[in-house]
């Protein structure tokens, strides 16, 4: 069952906008043993759409299109595909009910050019869209299937979820394949790799290892194919449990999970409250917390002390101990982390101050040097990091590593 | 002179490498005139190689190809050439001299794999690589160029800027293409394609316009061809002066900028400081003020206030307007502006509470409602936003929703 994924849009052309709906699709086609063979981009010209189709219905089994569907007059795709099909547009009126579903939400009033979006072309069958008013559209030809999905990613991940993979399966019969992914924090890929490397070599043959970094983590992706699949996750969580013994320090959940959905389900466990005191980070830490559904029920608030004002008149840190030791440092954090735990009356808070950059840097402290205290009502406990030189990824990694410590010290409390 | 790049990687067909590569190659060409019409990914087996040589012969006139250039077995892109170009390989002492220069930097001892990527397919021209041990391999045929490059990025952007750039514009009279996006916010897609339809059905047919919508903004991409640089560019200008008379509301900046980097040189420009009252956005539009570096020159804070407890405690909001009028209320949001404003004794403040969702919503107030206010020393409005159902896209549009009317507030100001 080989794949080929087509995606439209001259912004992909230009290098404007990066492929990452592409990679996406790959890694979730990949994740449900379905291997993508190419990977096509082409410009919003109905002769091109027409010679990839062509091409890609040549070589390949199933034919994913994303791109080109949109209620502006850009919009080609849809009559390229009724060319492709030898068939004509028709009002569908399950997508038009969608569409009037959606514009009564945002209290918008249905212009023409919406009414055009729920004309379909004749021979395809919808895919309902949720999140927006172009719907996806599944064609078959001597058992070969086409989706065409728009290129909005929220919009195409919905469709690839809720429609495409699964008509896929239950189309094609599929080997099993199962992936178990860990993921840590706290090491760089490759310090990672030597640290497990000896498990790493008694994998057997049938199960991949992927590293899979981005800035904060790094996830194991196991991969095992076959025709078992009892014994497959078996393994793999034999496997799991092994790796799980040679580096507990670094891992903090499993698959899809992020570190603030684990931090969130830990405090609601555990019935805690937290707080953030945040310099460098300007309230990305918070952001992040606050990013998980439900998270009102444990976090309180922040206090973001971007200036040395705040640090002094809000979170009370005496002007004094800010000149003597700068306000990067473990005198000062240390009593931010205290000061915003008393003063939000909560559990545990954490605190940051360090120098993101680019600018700020001094031999002593430079740039990616970083302070975190974790604070509860029995200790405050500070850190320092060094992280590297670029501001973007230094608020992301101080992030995880925040979040990091607080997993940490709820799991020494309970 | 239309390009078709492909880059060879099993990595990038499954997902784990995304294809950054290619979009800064596409962007590199555009700049210099040469347009992108293709960027395929394919697997390294011989058969496919040759099989996307043959399609993008027959349809561009330059061919570029990175991957599957390396010391490691896998490396299949050179015997393809061979074939494809009817040829063999041949020792090439200049390349091999790079490989004993690069290997004594290094301290390394040069094996059997490395003396083998000195060799060369007879009919090519080498652009050497001083960055790495695979050189570039340049072919001519029937007037159309292939040039084959490694896929580590750094060294393929050497090669690139050093060598494949200037050898096409000797050799290729490229036309002149201009690119200008103009930056919306606080519209949606097909709502600001109904406001510009005139203006839109204006444009000639050399002068393209794409709409590029994510959460928040929607870019306008005009994209001028043809052999007059500078009436190009006239011309583009002129356009983009009448759609600025048509949505003068709507627009925040040009090209790559970001809102909070507008907001951020207008703050500066105006000598005025900013901080920020959150609740539903938990530290978001903070976050997205502080990721522009320098932004310390005039942020100074946040209280982020996201139970009702820190609203009255730290905000000084009396209980009794929030149980009158609820947290997400007009009352409510502009006490919390003014009070911040006052609190961290700043020029503007701009305040936000509201219901991201999926949980929270009444009837009154469903889902997505959120108010926000913006203070000054002469005044404080309050505006109500009802966004959609989804909680990462409603904290993503109050944030450009607050920063866009912070903008508004400043333009007034001066």
């Amino acid at each position: 069952m080989k794949v080929e994924i087509i995606s439209i849009g001259d912004e992909l052309l230009i290098g404007q906008v990066i492929n990452t709906n592409a990679s996406w699709m790959a890694q979730e086609l990949n994740l449900s043993g379905f291997e993508v063979s190419h990977i096509s981009i082409i410009s919003d010209k109905k002769e091109e759409i027409l010679e990839s189709l062509r091409y890609a219905e040549n070589r390949n089994d199933i034919i994913l299109i994303t791109g080109g569907l949109g209620p502006t007059r850009d919009d080609v795709t849809k009559h390229s595909l009724c060319e492709y099909f030898d068939t004509t547009l028709i009002f569908n009126e399950e997508s038009y009910k969608n569409i009037e579903r959606l514009f009564a939400t945002r209290g918008y009033v249905i212009s023409e050019i919406n009414r055009q979006q729920a004309e379909l072309p004749a021979n395809c069958k919808a895919l309902l869209n949720s999140q927006g008013t172009a719907p996806g559209m599944l064609f078959e030809r001597n058992g070969k299937v086409f989706i065409a999905m728009p290129g909005v990613p929220f919009e195409m991940k919905m469709l690839m979820t809720i429609h495409v993979i699964p008509e896929l399966i239950s189309r094609f019969n599929a080997p099993s394949i199962v992936h178990r992914t860990i993921n840590t924090t706290g090491i760089g890929e490759s310090a990672l790799a030597e640290e497990i490397k000896e498990w790493e070599l008694s994998l057997p043959e049938y199960i991949k290892l992927a590293y899979l970094p981005s800035p904060g983590m790094v996830r194991l992706r196991l991969s095992g194919i076959g025709e078992n699949q009892l014994s497959l996750v078996n393994e793999i969580s034999l496997l799991e449990n092994k790796l799980q013994k040679i580096i507990p320090q670094y891992i903090f959940g499993y698959d899809s999970e992020t570190i603030e959905e684990v931090l969130g389900k830990a405090l609601c466990d555990n019935d805690l409250t937290i707080c953030t005191a945040e310099s460098c980070t300007g309230g990305y830490i918070a952001h992040r917390i606050t990013s998980v559904s439900g998270s009102s029920r444990y976090f309180k608030g922040s206090v973001i002390a971007y200036s040395n004002d705040i640090k002094t008149n809000i979170l009370k840190i005496p002007n004094k101990t800010i000149e003597k030791h700068g306000a990067v440092s473990r005198e000062v954090v240390t009593l931010m982390a205290e000061n915003i735990r008393k003063l939000m009356k909560c559990n545990i808070s954490v605190a940051v101050s360090g120098i993101a950059g680019p600018e700020g840097g001094t031999p002593d402290k430079p740039v990616g040097t970083v302070w975190i205290a974790i604070s509860t009502e029995n200790e405050t406990q500070a850190f320092q990091f060094v992280f590297g030189d670029n501001r973007e990824r230094n608020i992301i990694r101080t992030g995880a590593a925040a979040m990091h410590l607080v997993l940490k010290e709820i799991n020494k409390i309970k």
